[in-house]
């Protein structure tokens, strides 16, 4: 076993946070002129280093002694859980992106995706508790009344740590058959009662309180998804400052749901009104709670994209660091058996397994801060044209961002087991427990079915396809700067093809939209997501490779000119490797192929 | 949770033993004239019977309770393993195909796949331990002296079971590293010292005695894989007709792997010699023991090709079944909340993810069958002619026998998860353990890229290409057989095509070969695998639709349509999804793509 705990370095993230994504421009503009490139760079040291100390320590332990309730019936987790939140919070990480004028610290949320890929790369069992937290804090920033402020100072202090509570356990997917409800009180609260399915940090004793952001349904609301309002509703009744009462208010963990991975994060069964009232209160409008609820879920389809992204770097660390260190074997024209072995690193597949790796986790935390950045610029850029470009693009980015990590960086971890061989499928290195957490991302908030209907569906159909046309122009251009730089000219060339691709793939797709067949328009939309998310990640790449080009030109012996050059290979295999892969799946949906759909049920 | 165990059931595997394979054709031969079909069916029926009622019902057992010490030293296995497998030896299963003069049955090679198959499917765990044994007996029974046939005996019985002891902490794929040591004795027996690690079945108290098949250099031995012979090692001491004495023979566990999934089996660090002489004899030829191994481990790659395919069978049927009953969601038309929710195996991506894992694992499980059917062939085929040919043909299959399910029936499995959503990554499910169980079969018996470098290295280069030629011929039989036919002749000609990429990629592969660029030749010897791999299961798809098709021509009514007509959704699923895939991996071989050859060890 390595000493250090590998995962994802400062190098690489500096380098896509600055050099690629220039974070430091944010500074010139209002909500962060009183950062600069110094302050970011503090407080990205500072995680890294906290998450090394406090976080990846404990990520095995937290995987192997998981959530369970204690002899008193409250929930034990590992000793160096809480320790290791409170001082993420002492630090000020969960103010980070939050308004000053309730204690936040103003910073961007590109910069700040840069510090939490640190720690959920760490250890993504405990970060995911602050995670949860921060994203029920916007929310409740963003949609709840002055007064609910109570609820955000709460959860940026620490003092109430946050959930989001969608499904049931009838609905997943569906959250149209949302059941649990919530029904009017004198006093313009509302008695919350139901079960809610998969609840991550549902009980704890983590902090102070708890705040539920749940889905119900107010008696007479409309049935379907304009039915459904959106309530917060806390684990202690709470007094007017937003403090815990320590008063019950029926709130229970009545089941601890056992994982295969992603175990150091308790997942429960809650019920409200257990025993008594839940008491809530409503959050926004009446039956405009899904809405409402998808920011919070388009910020964790965000962090879920960069889960899986760093924890397909920490698999491409550790299984980089074994292949320089493991002798094994000859190349294949050595036949002196008395010959040295080599490292693993020197084989040809091995070297394979690792680009791979490299080329999925790295494209991938790119376009996670791409869409970190796209959130910056839909709340701070200057013109309202230029915010609804921001937000337009990120509409169409985030199923991609949410998806495509999930599934090539758990296939990479699948990788990083392969390198180690038996040693990697043992429990005595960290591979074998990224690849089980890993798999859990492209399954919650939305499976990748879900986020493919969503993209095709929705994202590249409605306005008349302008948000995937703007994409293409920025990939145009991506293209027109790399054409005339002769190592990248072929990389330019296939990616313009892959964009012509797009084109008559979605082009193909239209006339049954049109016709109104959306089951023969979205059957194959799986492989859309596949197609697109492949061109998304090739031109992230193709960026990347822009940018080492530029400083190798400029310092072609300078002290990082092997960092660069590997941003250089693992472009060079993206597009050998991975791009391609895009033509059968294009092909069978030019072809509108109704395999999927005409199998009858016996038959599958 | 599901009440029956679903695993592989009967009808499959009798159309694919029977039908498509013709087994009972196999009576006629001399070796098996004492069978006939109702012999074999009475055997499979008790086999399936057996394996759902002692062997499906603790393999979740098997899994949470792992192998370790107790308090006396010894091993501690779940409870209901030792009667399941005294039940499987009862019912003459372990003495199967062996010899009658040993105690054996002399049954057919493909038939003792079918039922294995289904042992293995309901729990590998519990079931490696007798396919191991009959590994050992068989390689026992082909090179062991007349005196040595007590080992063989031994192990019919289920007195001893048996290992293979090939790797060491320092040398896995690498086995010309061998470092244990074989010193002879004045006896003409020999004492082994050393380590081995990965041994499955290494140590437990399920049998009398075990009996160890060891790689060990004699002193003076030649370097690399020319100075390695093989023993037979017991555990214990035994007398001349092969019973134990009960004497300690200094054959220790030293460590138990603790493993990902697979943790049915107990995988053991041995070591020999462990505080006196562990005694063995050498079994055939001084330096031959790789060569003689080769026969187990070709029996063992078989085995796991066939353990990958009845997983991914296994996931399929659970999948199936919870996609049956559970209800979520509606067609992307249907735009009533209040219709009724539709079963999810409605919905076109929960279908594709079915077809997926029936077109991988029953695709799989033929081409297991079909390589027991050569074995079979090798034996008893009349002609020296013809039982070479089968020889020459298995040597091919067998690296994509091994690695082919491997590879996509763990992608299958982790589709199984995702049908189930949520449900599918907890614990109360088995599909989660299937997913971590099947990712060992990638790695045990040779890597992938193993695997890949001795089908392309070896055995596709070797005596001119006959081989290659030889299984060219058969598909194009199959493909003049079903291109008469209007429902097959699309398939048909999509066979041709990807028949002449195979041979298009090979002629490109080999002037590097013949140049003695080996490493050029290697470098994505995986990409062939997959490649070839590919079309060698969209051919026993062609014949699995052919046989469908006959059937349903002769009785379009009839009482099995339904299951005939799923024949040919998966084979179309096969052809539309998967086939296509070789594509752009031929095109990378044959550019001689060197992206992974040429990626310095810095940029990887």
């Amino acid at each position: 076993m390595s000493a250090a705990p590998l995962f994802l370095d400062r190098r690489t993230l500096d380098f896509l946070l600055f050099e690629v994504h220039d974070a430091a421009s944010l500074c010139t503009r209002e909500r962060f002129a009183d950062y600069d490139r110094a302050d970011f760079d503090a407080m990205l040291k500072t995680a890294h280093d906290m998450a090394a100390a406090q976080f990846a320590p404990h990520a095995a332990r937290g995987d192997a002694e998981e959530p369970n309730f204690g002899a008193d019936g409250k929930v034990v987790l590992p000793p160096e859980v809480k320790p290791a939140l409170d001082a993420f919070i002492e630090a000020g990480f969960m103010a980070s992106t939050f308004n000053a004028d309730n204690g936040g610290l103003q910073l961007p949320y590109s910069v700040a995706l840069g510090y939490l890929s640190f720690f959920y790369g760490a250890n993504t069992g405990t970060a995911a508790y602050a995670g949860l937290t921060m994203a029920a804090a916007n929310l409740l920033q963003t949609f709840g009344t002055p007064d609910q402020q109570r609820f955000t100072r709460a959860m940026i202090e620490g003092r109430m740590f946050g959930t989001m509570c969608l499904s049931e356990p009838h609905a997943g997917s569906s959250l149209a058959n949302t059941r649990c409800k919530a029904i009017p009180r004198d006093d313009g609260t509302y008695t919350i009662a139901g079960d809610k399915m998969w609840i991550s940090g549902g009980e704890h004793e983590l902090s102070e309180n708890i705040g539920h952001l749940v889905l119900a349904r107010m008696p007479d609301a409309p049935a379907g998804t304009r039915g459904i309002s959106l309530f917060i509703v806390p684990r202690h009744q709470i007094d007017k400052t937003g403090k815990s009462t320590g008063v019950d208010n029926h709130v229970r963990c009545t089941g601890i749901n056992h994982k295969m991975g992603s175990r150091g994060t308790i997942n429960c069964v809650m019920t409200f009104s257990d025993g008594g009232e839940s008491v809530g209160e409503l959050v926004g409008e009446p039956n405009r709670g899904l809405k409402l609820m998808f920011m919070m879920m388009n910020e964790a389809r965000i962090g879920v994209g960069l889960v899986a992204a760093v924890q397909g770097i920490a698999g491409h660390r550790n299984s980089h660091a074994y292949a320089l260190e493991r002798p094994q074997g000859h190349h294949p024209d050595n036949r002196d058996p008395t010959a040295d072995e080599l490292m693993i690193i020197e084989h040809a597949d091995v070297r394979r397994m690792l680009l791979a790796q490299k080329a999925y986790s790295e494209g991938a935390l790119d376009l996670v801060l791409y869409c970190g950045r796209l959130v910056d610029d839909e709340l701070t850029e200057e013109t309202e044209e230029d915010r609804h470009a921001a937000a337009q693009l990120l509409g169409l980015l985030t199923p991609i961002t949410k998806a495509w990590p999930s599934e090539y960086c758990t296939q990479g971890n699948s990788l990083a087991i392969q390198v180690l061989g038996g040693y990697g499928y043992t429990r005595d290195y960290p591979v074998e427990r990224l690849y089980r957490d890993n798999r859990l991302n492209a399954i919650h908030e939305g499976t990748t079915a879900i986020q493919a209907m969503d993209l095709l569906g929705r994202k590249v159909a409605r306005d008349g396809g302008k948000a995937l046309a703007q994409l293409g122009q920025l990939i145009k251009a991506t293209i027109e700067d790399a054409a005339s730089d002769p190592v990248l000219t072929d990389f330019a060339t296939a990616l313009g093809h892959a964009l012509e691709t797009v084109k008559q793939t979605t082009m193909a797709l239209m006339p049954p939209a049109m016709k109104g067949d959306m089951r023969l328009f979205l059957a194959n939309a799986t492989d859309y997501l596949h197609v697109l998310g492949h061109v998304v990640i090739a031109w992230r790449w193709l960026i990347q490779a822009g940018v080492a080009r530029a400083a190798l030109v400029a310092d072609p012996e300078g002290r990082d000119a092997e960092f660069y050059e590997g941003r250089l290979w693992a472009c060079r295999w993206f597009f050998t490797h991975a791009l391609p892969e895009i033509g059968p799946r294009a092909k069978r949906l030019i072809a509108l192929d109704r395999t999927t759909l005409d199998a009858p049920t016996y038959a599958v």
